[in-house]
C-alpha cells in the first residue's frame, strides 16, 4: 500500500503514542524524525524502530506533536514558528483549551489542525508502542474557520496511513465525546477501584472478571489524567452530577427497601444501565488487530514451552502474541498462541497431528 | 479423577449456575437429578446432559438450591423436609438473610450448610451453562455453629469435584465481601452506563475498550440484581456513601480546578485507584506483584523466542508466567518473564551474560 503522506514527519515526544505512530509510518518507509526532551527515551524509540534522530537541515511536511497536555500548546507554537511550512497537529484528549491558547498568541493557524487518536493502552511508555495501535480506532480531527484545506488533508492522509478512521469534530463537540466516553469511566473507575485500598485481603481474594474488568483502567498513569480531566472540567462535571443524583437515588433505596418506591429505585437504575450498555456499537474494530487464538495445554515440565515454540517455527508460523499461564498447583500450563486468522486452522491440524492437546 | 463426591445430587432450578453444576458432575458420571418448575427450562438442560428428571425413588446424598434469591429459603426448607437425609446447600449471592430465614423457622439445620461459587456471566439460562464455569473459582462456604461436620465436608467435597477452591466464610464476613468485590462494581456500572442513554450517536461511536470494560457487567439481569441488592442493602449502602464522598470531592475540585486544593483532590482520587488496582490478585489468587518481571528484548526473526526459553531453562529457572509482546512492524519484541522474586537477579546476570538485552 502506497503512503498518502508525503515528505518527512517530525515526532515531538517518545511516549506511547509518538513512538507507535513512528513504527507504524516507518512500515511505509516515510522519514520520520524523532525528538524527546529525554535523549534516553529518544535513544530507546530510535532503537525501537519508531524513526531516526533530528537533523540540521530538517524540512518536515508534517509535525505531530505528542507531548503531556499542559505543555502541548506551548510545543505547538514554538514548532509553528520554527518550521512555518510544516502543518503541525497534535494528539492531546481535550482539543477547546489548546485552541484557546493559540488563538491568544500569534501563531499562523491556518498551519495547526488539532486531532485526537482515540487509542492508548494502561501501560504508556516507548517500550509500550506498537504500530497497529490505531488500526479500526477513530483518529478525530477538529479543525477550525482558520485551518487550511491542505492542512486538514494531510492529517486526514496521516491518520488513514496509520489504519485509522478519521473522524471531523469540532474542538467543543469533540471535548463533549470524550467526556462521555473516554474521561467519565476512567474517573468512576479510579473511584471505585479506591474502595478497594481498605478492603481485607480475603474479601478483594474473591474478586471475580466483573472487578477486574470496572478497575483495569484504574491502573493508568494519574499524572496524565489528572491534566486530562482538569482540562476537560466542565464536560465532565456534568456528567458527574448526574452520575451522583443516580447515586443518591440508590443510596436512599437501599436506607429502607422495604419502603414504598426503593425497589423501583433500584430496578430503574439497573434497566437504565442495560439500556445504556445497549448502545455501545459491537466490538467489531475495537481490537488493535483481530487475531485468532489458539490454546495449547502443555505438561509442567522443563523445556515444553520451548518445545512447542521450536515446532512452531518449524510448521512455519509467525506468532503474532503469545501468553503463558501457569498455576502453581495445576499439571498442565495453558499456551495462548495468538496467528493471523488466515493461519489458524494450519497451525491447528499441524500442532494435533505433531501431538499437542490443544484446549478451547 | 475420581469424584470425592459419592451417591445421587439433586439439583433444584436449571439456570446458568444449576445446569453448569450438573454438567460438571456428569462428567464423574455421579447421578445428577435436575428440577425446575418450568418443565421446558427442565427438559431442556436435561437435554443439554445436564442430569435426569426426577423419580419417585430419588434418595440424593446432595441437594443443591439454585432458584431466585428471593425463593431461595422457601424451597431450601421444602427439601430439608422432603429429604432428611441428604445436605442441602444452596448458591445464592447473599447469605445472611437466608439464613435468618432458616434460623426463625423450625428446619433441621445441622444438615444446611450455605454456599456460594463465585462464577457466573452475564448471559444467565441452561444454555449459557458451561461444564468448567467454576474451575479456579473460589466456592464460599458459609457453616454455622449448627450445621454438622459432615454437611460441610460433603459441600467442601463437592467444590472440589467442580474444580473450584473451598473458602470458609461465615454469612456476614461473605456479605460483606461480596459487596465489595461484586454488588459495588455491579450497580457503580449500571449508573456509569446510564450516562449513555442520553448521549448522541455519534458520541457513543468514539467507545474504546475503557468504556465497554467498564460497562460489561451493566448488562446483567435486573430482577436478579434487584434482588441481589435489596437482600445485601446494608454492605452495599455503606461502601456506595464512600463512594459518594470521593466522588463529592472530585466535582468540587472540577468545578474550579485552579482553586487551592483542587489539582490535589482529583490526583488523590486517580492514585487511590491506583492503589486499589493493584491489590487485585493475579488470575490464579496469586497477586501479580508476587512475581519478579524481566522484561527481554529479542530480535524479531524465527527461533529467538524458543532459544531464549531453552536457555531460561538451562540456567535452571522456572517461568511462572511468560508475555510476548509483538508489534508487526518493529524490530524487535519484548518478552515478559515472571519468576518467583528470589530466582530475579540470577536470571537477570545469566541472561546478561548469556547476550540478552533487558528493558525495564
Amino acid at each position: 500500500m502506497t503512503a498518502r503522506t508525503k515528505g518527512s514527519v517530525r515526532i515531538i515526544g517518545a511516549g506511547l503514542l509518538g513512538t507507535s505512530i513512528g513504527l507504524a509510518l516507518r512500515k511505509h518507509d516515510i522519514d520520520v524524525i524523532v525528538e524527546d526532551a529525554s535523549p534516553a527515551v529518544q535513544a530507546l524509540a530510535i532503537d525501537y524502530g519508531a524513526g531516526r534522530a533530528p537533523r540540521e537541515s530538517d524540512d518536515p511536511a508534517i509535525i505531530i506533536v505528542c507531548v503531556p497536555p499542559d505543555v502541548t500548546a506551548i510545543v505547538i507554537e514554538r514548532e509553528l514558528k520554527a518550521f512555518p511550512r510544516a502543518v503541525v497537529t497534535d494528539v492531546a484528549s481535550v482539543k477547546s483549551q489548546i485552541l484557546n491558547s493559540l488563538e491568544s498568541s500569534n501563531s499562523l493557524l491556518e498551519n495547526y489542525v488539532g486531532s485526537h487518536p482515540m487509542a492508548g493502552r494502561e501501560k504508556g511508555g516507548a517500550i509500550s508502542g506498537r504500530a497497529d495501535l490505531f488500526v479500526g480506532r477513530p483518529w478525530i480531527i477538529s479543525a477550525t474557520a482558520r485551518t487550511s484545506a491542505a492542512a486538514s488533508t494531510a492529517i486526514e492522509n496521516l491518520a488513514l496511513d496509520l489504519g485509522a478512521s478519521p473522524v471531523s469534530l469540532t474542538a467543543s463537540e469533540h471535548d463533549r465525546a470524550v467526556a462521555l466516553v473516554s474521561h467519565l469511566p476512567q474517573i468512576i473507575s479510579s473511584i471505585l477501584a479506591a474502595r478497594l485500598v481498605e478492603g481485607e485481603d480475603k474479601e478483594i481474594a474473591l474478586a471475580g472478571q466483573g472487578l477486574r474488568d470496572t478497575t483495569r483502567i484504574a491502573a493508568s498513569d494519574p499524572k496524565l489524567w489528572l491534566q486530562i480531566l482538569s482540562a476537560n472540567s466542565n464536560e465532565l462535571r456534568g456528567l458527574l452530577e448526574a452520575f451522583s443524583a443516580d447515586l443518591d437515588s440508590v443510596i436512599s433505596a437501599l436506607a429502607d427497601v422495604s419502603a414504598s418506591g426503593s425497589l423501583a429505585k433500584l430496578s430503574k437504575a439497573l434497566e437504565s444501565g442495560n439500556r445504556g450498555v445497549e448502545r455501545i456499537p459491537g466490538k467489531h474494530g475495537t481490537k488493535a488487530t483481530e487475531y485468532a487464538q489458539v490454546i495449547v495445554m502443555i505438561d509442567d515440565r522443563p523445556g515444553e514451552l520451548a518445545r512447542l515454540l521450536t515446532e512452531v517455527g518449524e510448521i512455519g508460523i509467525n506468532l503474532e502474541e503469545l501468553k503463558l499461564e501457569h498455576s502453581p498447583s495445576a499439571l498442565i500450563g495453558l499456551v495462548e498462541l495468538s496467528v493471523i486468522p488466515s493461519a489458524e486452522s494450519k497451525l491447528i491440524d499441524d500442532l494435533t497431528s505433531r501431538g499437542w492437546r490443544l484446549a478451547g
